[in-house]
């Protein structure tokens, strides 16, 4: 608790104060993604499971649950659960089909088959299944299924969405919703209500787990288009050259005139692209003010995600949580 | 309920007599598939669902909890959630490997790609776990949350041991079990105890369909071996030059001696199958019985689920539930 927390980003300073309970998320996923039968399970999670990577949503449930005075054992196994889903969907998003590889886009599956990649994938899922059950509480079930259809159907409508023009702020939401912020909320609202947290407070836990997951995705698509490659590992232009729709290009698009639309038309509809044209894709970004309007929209979803948390009991860890959506807009401010 | 049974199939009395809990099932089915937001969810549904099949795993839930009495509601849904992981699992099956592409394999998913299929079946298996947690029912949720567990191991082993010469008889029952039995004991399970039926009946029924999937598994793999093209709609040895190392096979490996392992070794293990294999590989077959112990198996499954079904109350539905476990082995019998 003595930590230099000034120093210290948000997420790291939540790892360290909840060290405790993440060591028993950890030994959990270990324990729970074993098979007995099946050795190409472990073989396919390990790499996964143990590169670890920040455990942001398991974090959040810990934290929901603990900001509500949770002090059951249940908090676990919700946090488990969430990384399960959320390693779940990794794999998932892993399959590939031929035609995309054959566009030359990098696939991600390169270490294992898209038949293990979907069936390790289900198996973690049933995982998730299992745990949650285990705490018995029929309204966390109903949070984490409904969780799950909303990310299914966001997957799915990316499909169709992601190359077509037609597709409007309203739509990128619900794709969003599906990508990222259904699991923060759901990560979020099932620690509160494991907490037995009043309507309120598990209403204001949904609310800054969207809030959040929406900023940090807003920022993401932002930085394909402004980011610095060498902090953000990502070369401007990817999403571009994979001819998806980004809030802003869809906010470009609103504001196109026909000629600019017969660009957008070419370049993400037809991927017709030709030398040059990234370049005047940010021109016509620039011109719509479309990344300084995507900048603010992420500014005002962090701001949503603060002022939900402010409503709920102050604590060290709501300090973090607050400091954490500052955090995820902090790259584009 | 004036039918003339004898003339009648089991799986179409059944149909008849459950026809107005079949229309419920149906109803919801076509209401819960359905998506607001993106089309393409029901366009890969429908073939699947709209196409029917027999419907055997929605009937056997349904007719578990009417045998033990049941009439509240959520039969229905559980038979609904029950088709839902069964058309999901089918469409997590069409997922193909270029590289099996390239062998010449048959792709099932020549209508949707892979990632349609994936995320589809994804969002089927999240409206099956809001469809079960509207029952509200803990241990309901608790034996689909294992059963799909057991589902998702079973493939995952598959994908090792399919191809493997050690794969023994233990295995071979754990992966039908993952890919049939675990579905069909779950879907009579769940029917029981929506029913509050008692600990004894539970078991019967988990049993029934335990037995039941497992014999119908074994049919299958025989009558790829010896069946009527005509009848079953599979070519003799699809199997074989698949290298799947089914349980006549898996038998004859049992007994074989030297040279026989090293032909099974480069047919099944290597791949490296020559003209004639499939003539020399049958002729190991009846030269260690390998059939006729197969078959005796098949027979074996089907006694022992008619034998847990004759502990139920006596009703025209269980005689149509112990009519069908002889009607699955009636064609290799």
């Amino acid at each position: 608790m003595s930590l230099d927390r000034a120093a210290t980003k948000p997420h790291e300073a939540l790892s360290a104060i909840l060290s405790e309970d993440m060591d028993a998320v950890n030994a959990l996923i270990r324990a729970r993604m074993a098979s007995e039968h099946a050795p190409r399970i472990p073989e396919v999670t390990a790499h996964l499971v143990n590169a670890g990577g920040k455990r942001l949503r398991p974090m959040l449930t810990l934290a929901a649950a603990r900001i509500c005075g949770y002090d059951g054992p249940y908090h676990v196994h919700l946090a488990a659960t969430v990384e399960f889903i959320h390693t779940a969907t990794l794999l998932h998003d892993d399959v590939v089909d031929e035609s995309a590889q054959r566009r030359g886009r990098p696939t991600a599956n390169l270490l294992w088959d898209n038949k293990s990649s979907v069936l390790v994938g289900d198996y973690l899922f049933s995982r998730s299944f299992q745990l949650m059950v285990e705490t018995g509480n029929l309204r966390v079930l109903d949070i984490l299924a409904n969780a799950s259809a909303t990310i299914a159907e966001g997957e799915v409508l990316q499909l169709t969405a992601a190359r077509d023009l037609r597709t409007d702020e309203d739509v990128y939401l619900k794709v969003v919703r599906g990508k990222t912020a259904a699991l923060f909320s759901a990560a979020t609202e099932v620690g509160g209500v494991i907490a037995g947290a009043d309507d309120a407070q598990v209403q204001a836990l949904f609310d800054y787990g969207d809030a959040l997951g929406i900023a940090f995705q807003i920022v993401d698509d932002l930085l394909d288009y402004q980011g610095d490659p060498k902090a953000t590992g990502k070369n401007v232009g990817d999403d571009f050259r994979e001819r998806k729709l980004t809030l802003p290009v869809i906010k470009a698009v609103a504001l196109a005139d026909g000629e600019e639309r017969a660009f957008w038309q070419r370049v993400i509809e037809k991927g017709r692209q030709e030398e040059g044209d990234l370049d005047h894709a940010l021109t016509l970004l620039h011109r719509h003010g479309a990344l300084e309007a995507t900048r603010d929209d992420a500014l005002s979803w962090a701001a949503k995600a603060k002022t939900a948390m402010q409503t709920l009991p102050e604590s060290e860890l709501r300090t973090l949580l607050i400091a954490l959506s500052d955090y995820v807009v902090a790259r584009v401010n």
